[in-house]
């Protein structure tokens, strides 16, 4: 039985509610107080009067059209999430889409200077470092997009401190080493890499690119690195899997759910379809406050006061999405995970020293020093800078070896990659620089990206004056700077621009 | 006998000078020296031929009313001022207001751009955190009332560096800690508290809104917090203890007054009322000059200069209501206190450790590091940065538990609370941004401020790895930075303002 | 006899020179080589045909006058200086002054703006600080005026520390002292002062009123603090001691001159007029490069390079005024000055701790820690930096009351000075501050700036807890940040505006 | 023979290539793979139908010219180029250039602009300081010679800590010393010069003036300093060599050839011809990524990437003429250096202690603490900083007289100098200020700039209180601020204009 327009719009109201996605019909009535972006996101699709006005996180992104939910559905849904979630007898079956009436979108102002915008793009040559795509990309992606990938904790202050704390550690390179012939590759758990990075876990790609996390792969395919994928991806786990080619790695970024049994099953999911490492997320038993991610939400503003919904506006994207995941993890955790699977565990966000010689002990095999891309903990200190407190503990109690240590967060240069291997990082995550070359150029954008982190690569190993990672060591840095939270503090841009200087005095009116 | 304008109007000398309040008269001739905001700012609204032009302080926040001063005397004056400190004979009586000549106020482009300004207010929901209110107020406000609230002394550098000095110290969270049921209540002085702020207390409230002080009891009721009655209130001290509900406990801030008389009258009456803590403001032994308050009554000059009032002008709303204050209030003074109440004693305004040694021998129970909002002395230091020299000292002498302490100032964020607390702080006290949320948007301006507090801090306890207060302590936070004065130091405006560059060679000049 | 404007025109060249001051011609043929200024600038007024485009600091300060050099004369030389360095024979007696023919000033379009800027000029009630007086002097005074007394050497960048260095210098107020009573009068060499500060040294006062420096001689008198009588002063030595009233104490700033004749009746008519201090010059063994001075004088080039007066212009005014300095002067000197007089001697640029004991050793009574206001070496340290290395030591060898130390240099508010006494100084010097202000509104202006550092220091005296100077002691301020020259380091304006900075990727150009 | 432009333009492709320089014709078919530069820049030049579009750094710095090559060759390969590389038979004769199409210019309104700007330069006499060179530099040569010039590596941070360094450094300048009589030459590798400076390499001399290099050993000569010669310039070394006059010394600076055979041809060479001092050049194993010199090749970008060049654009000039340089050199290679010159050998880029310290084991008479003008690793530390760190080393050790020690970078004032003479260099190097004079005003900018720098030297060392250069030592600098690197780090540019600030809520929209 194939469904019309007409139908489903009798099914409008919290009492019955249907919703087109990619041409098939679901009743998703009973799941509406369930589900993790609310229930006032789903019946908007279901009500044909919907008010322009009212524009949240899941609409801004596009265009409204009319009851088929598809355009916003796609971003922040795996593919599988409705087989997953709602039961098969609500599935009621194909649309005739002929028969669903298109609303017409109206002109918007805004998309028609983006889509100008597109259309003057520097092209890929020009650009010569990481920064550069993220300039393009905030010229040319979708401004709600923008907004939640480049988003930070309360005042961001984290999250810029982490690429300025690079800029506190400065090099002591050799001279008159033979240089002529470099290798950057290593080993990461176990796994033979062309370049100490990897593509770390970042969430919702679609919003970036249509075909989301899979160009990662691809990518990391090219370069021979690893790919992590994360729990809260646009792709479905199978399906990034599935784009590897090979013998290509790639590993698991969890967010532990409440429900053990959900975790148990992904994870030994994620480990018989050839994951190989487990990086269980630590610092995130909430998704941080995005100001940045919310405001954008409020370009257009009106009737969701008058009714009622303000506080649901409220809601940045990550919340919405993360409403799973459990605030309960602890340290008494990690035996089960221990005994469920065989991947090598790796807690991600560790934050200080005690926490990581407590991970030595747990027996875990891995910690990346990270806060979450200075989206969850404002004023959590940079990746980097806890490393520099991190080794020399280890190196005292000669348990430097005891574990593989990570770090990620503002990586942009491999100068950033250098100091980090030096200080005694195992290796580095990257993340939004590939989805902002992702999103600006496609494959092609972190294809360039990557090289040219190798292209910095190969002429900074060079210039320190070593021909291969292990001859990295903390007498090529120095790092006296590393500490001082006085300054290399990133500007604190509201207390700043609701400051009212003081002013001389005036001079009188001109008569 | 009801009297009409034209008599008062034959009162309006210094020789008789009669004055209208709320429909009634008054026989202001012999007060006139007495007015600690000066005499001539009563004569004008008792001479008919007001200039136009000699605005200051008292008027420039309205416009002129003829021989009405009420419009002008109410943010300044609490309801029972004229009774507390006028003779009963000296009340003549109602007026015939239909005499009362008005004039016509003139149309003020300024004003009619505030009204724009307020006509396009951002909708409150749009207010993610406290600096975004001052941004609003600041836009909406009245000049001199947004000048007498925002301004600091000196160059305002202390003012800045309170809030700055919190951007010197970083977390050091801890990981894979149950954080799913987060309390972050608290007690303070033996009352249990919902969050560990108070409103702490803020002079001359009807600047900001009609209603005053009030609004921050009720706000404060349903946040359940502790509020603290500022001397200064627009309000009486009665209408805002009667304002409070239930249980609800306030605390009083008290400035001592050179005729101890009157302050054992003013501890007293606060102690019957219920008051629970008594707050003595040691750091202002006289109000500061606060130069963005003096300037902004400076927009429209002229006259004054011509008839010799310049001085008059150069003093500031705080001085010329502050001339009770007694400087020779010393620690000699306290058994007194003590004899005279038995409400705990708070000294508000410590800046060192020194002193905080001899207020726990003095006997007192609690100090609040403070250096009254940057409004006194500039380069104090902050109170977060007293704090971290304070506590050390205490703990080595085991005098930790011996005291209650508070610091104030720069508070913006729950990581700023959570900071202070980690240090040692009791709790924290919140001032100017209740004033702004509540001069934007009235009550639920500073119920939102108040709920994105408990928001924040909810999402920051669990960041950080802490389920309760008593959890947080100094090992959480890194404090390296917070003793560096070279930087982080707030910029010096004036200073910056008026240096000329220096430039290269200038072209010649186009033909 | 009477001379005509004919006949003296018929002496315009090297051979033969005479020019007219004050409606008397003088003959300076003989001394055109030993000018200081060189002798371009005198021709220039000797010799009709000038051509306008030649300016140079001389004139660019006024219009040309044809043969008649008095407007350009005046602010730069003492009224005495013709009686003093030209013979008699070579005053050639009174000109007839219709029989000059005066050149019509040509109109300037920005001296015009200057003009209407005077007319707008705040009124000085406005001013409420020392910085504001230097604003309305920047608008309002004559460009090259102001860019002689507000250059300093190379970068600025000393001159710039001079001021930011009180801003890494912190207080830790007292509370709970009686404060009603403040007393913030001291003694400088013996002299009762109000407040602890002097009028500094400054040259060429008629640059900025035509009355030159008694105004701040009656300033001075007015507020009871002592003067300090520059050398290079426009008005004569005996002008500013008569200028003095009833017991008003003096003293004397000297450049040592090579002929130690003329020096030593310069000190010794100093001592005999009653001069109570004798402060020799010892940071400036040749006046400094002042590059916005220089460049001050090229708005209008042209000619000047085609007749090969180039590197003439090159030299600013100080150096045109100071070729008489010995830059031989020494150590070995020091006692001959104490043969010669009975003043206190001070040595006036001290700059490191080595040297102040020294000067103990050779028996002066004093030292300025002064770095000449930023104008002379550029990365000198401040005088307040100096004095915190300084006194430490002293103090080790209990010779801290062997000497007085005077610092000078940035002092703008009354807390500079509390932080310089705080740290050992018996006063600091003040100097740009009231040039400013006496260029802006003459003496009210001064009168004004004192009143309003006295207002500040009653204040702030309370503030910081003490009621006389005696009471301020180094455990007052926190100087954990001053030995820091990374930060607060002023900005290199000029390497800054020729960086070129990196750009990401320009878009396309639009068709 | 004589050939014609119709012959040759038979010779356009990768199968036969013939081009036009300075009038003769030369087959470079075979050449074309091995030329550094690529070999598509002369297939350009062999191609009538040249893509206006397609502009590299060949190219973007003139105009086309047909199949003329000359003006684009000149400036980057030295005038014995061809004879040099191209065998004898290639070599085809003259060319009747009347016979050859001259394409037509396009009119360039950027070009146009340029010309404008040198119009209306300021005068040379408008010049102060070594900065003002640089800002008319900036505004008058051709964008792609000022971009290769300019330019640094990656973020060009470690080129502007290069001169921020010097201003962490603080003089404590002694006073009452005799400086009547200022000496400032000093002697450097044997050779006595007026002031301890010299000219450092720098490559392509022509890019800024038609001369080249000759013009820095004409102003060396003026001034007696040293000339170091490049390996890169435009003029040939012997060119260079011919134009010094009498007893001038010259040094040589090396880039070490993979081939010994030319590596040793060419210093036997420079010996023979008299060189004073071999400078190996150990910082540069590959010559380093200048993104604004790439970048300055995209002003017009299109047909490139269509055709597949792409990746060929994004070579900075440096790359391309410097495939020749050795990665392998290594500390093995000295004795053989010391086998087959008797020059004293100087490491120049040496950036650590411990090399330096290896250096003087290995017996070479110098090193250059440098970081090659901050074009070769970012974060490489300033050599001022580097020195700070050797000296001590040495001292202790009693090294300090065993090798000379010069710094290069940054240095732009004579206080620069200074500071550097007083931590213990014996010179340093100064490249670019003389670039950018050469390049604005020719060789009476280049000698400006040494006579201002004369001019400052003289005035500061008598400010620092020293008679000669030997005076100079550690305790007249205050190094205290040096080692921090949290500030004064030069700001992250790109970072900083990427990032998108948080803002306040908006108001809304006017109607």
């Amino acid at each position: 039985m194939v469904l019309t327009g007409k139908e489903i719009e009798e099914h409008n109201s919290r009492e019955s509610c249907w919703v087109i996605v990619h041409g098939k019909a679901y009743d998703v009535t009973e799941f509406l107080p369930e589900h993790p972006g609310g229930p006032k996101i789903i019946l908007k699709y279901a009500v044909r009067s919907i008010s322009k006005r009212h524009v949240d996180w899941h609409t801004a992104n596009g265009q409204l059209q009319g009851k088929d939910a598809t355009e916003e559905f796609d971003p922040i849904h795996p593919p599988d999430t409705l087989d997953k979630y709602l039961d098969k007898s609500k599935h009621l079956g194909d649309v005739d889409m002929g028969t669903v009436k298109q609303e017409e979108k109206e002109a918007d102002p805004e998309e028609q200077e983006r889509q100008d915008r597109i259309a003057r793009m520097p092209i890929l040559e020009q650009c010569y470092n990481l920064m550069d795509f993220e300039a393009v990309a905030k010229n040319t992606m979708k401004k709600t997009a923008w907004a939640y990938y480049s988003s930070g904790a309360d005042d961001e202050i984290t999250m810029r401190e982490n690429h300025s704390a690079f800029h506190k550690i400065w090099f002591r390179p050799r001279i008159l080493v033979d240089v002529e012939k470099i290798d950057f590759s290593t080993t990461m758990l176990g796994t033979k890499c062309d370049i100490p990075f990897y593509v770390t876990a970042t969430a919702l790609g679609k919003l970036g690119n249509p075909e989301g996390e899979v160009v990662l792969t691809r990518a990391a395919k090219k370069h021979n690195v690893v790919q992590m994928i994360p729990t809260l991806a646009s792709c479905s786990f199978d399906e990034i899997m599935d784009a590897a080619e090979g013998d290509q790695v790639q590993w698991m970024q969890l967010y532990v759910n409440k429900d053990r049994a959900i975790t148990k099953k992904i994870v030994q999911h994620a480990e018989s379809r050839g994951c190989k490492g487990l990086f269980i997320t630590v610092d995130a038993p909430q998704l941080g406050r995005r100001e940045k991610d919310m405001r954008s939400k409020f370009t257009d503003v009106g009737s969701s006061v008058q009714n009622g919904d303000s506080t649901d506006n409220s809601q940045g994207a990550a919340r919405a999405i993360s409403s799973f995941i459990d605030p309960a993890l602890s340290w008494k955790d990690i035996p089960w995970f221990q005994s469920i699977t065989k991947m090598p565990i790796i807690l991600k966000g560790v934050q200080r020293v005690e926490d990581v010689i407590r991970a030595i002990e747990a027996g875990v095999q891995g910690v990346v020093l990270s806060n979450h891309g200075g989206r969850q903990l404002d004023f959590a200190r940079s990746g980097v800078e806890v490393l520099a407190e991190v080794m020399p503990v280890l190196r005292e109690r000669n348990w430097e070896d005891r574990i593989e240590i990570y770090i990620d967060g503002g990586v942009r240069r491999a100068t950033d990659i250098i100091k980090a291997l030096c200080l005694g990082a195992k290796g580095v995550g990257i993340g939004r620089p590939f989805l902002y070359s992702m999103s600006a150029y496609g494959q092609p954008g972190v294809d360039r990206a990557m090289q040219l982190l190798k292209d910095e690569m190969e002429m900074n190993m060079r210039l320190i004056g070593c021909s291969s990672v292990d001859q990295l060591n903390p007498t090529l840095v120095d790092t006296r700077g590393l500490s001082m939270h006085t300054t290399g503090v990133p500007s604190d841009t509201l207390g700043l621009s609701i400051y009212d200087p003081l002013v001389n005095p005036k001079e009188k009116a001109k008569l």
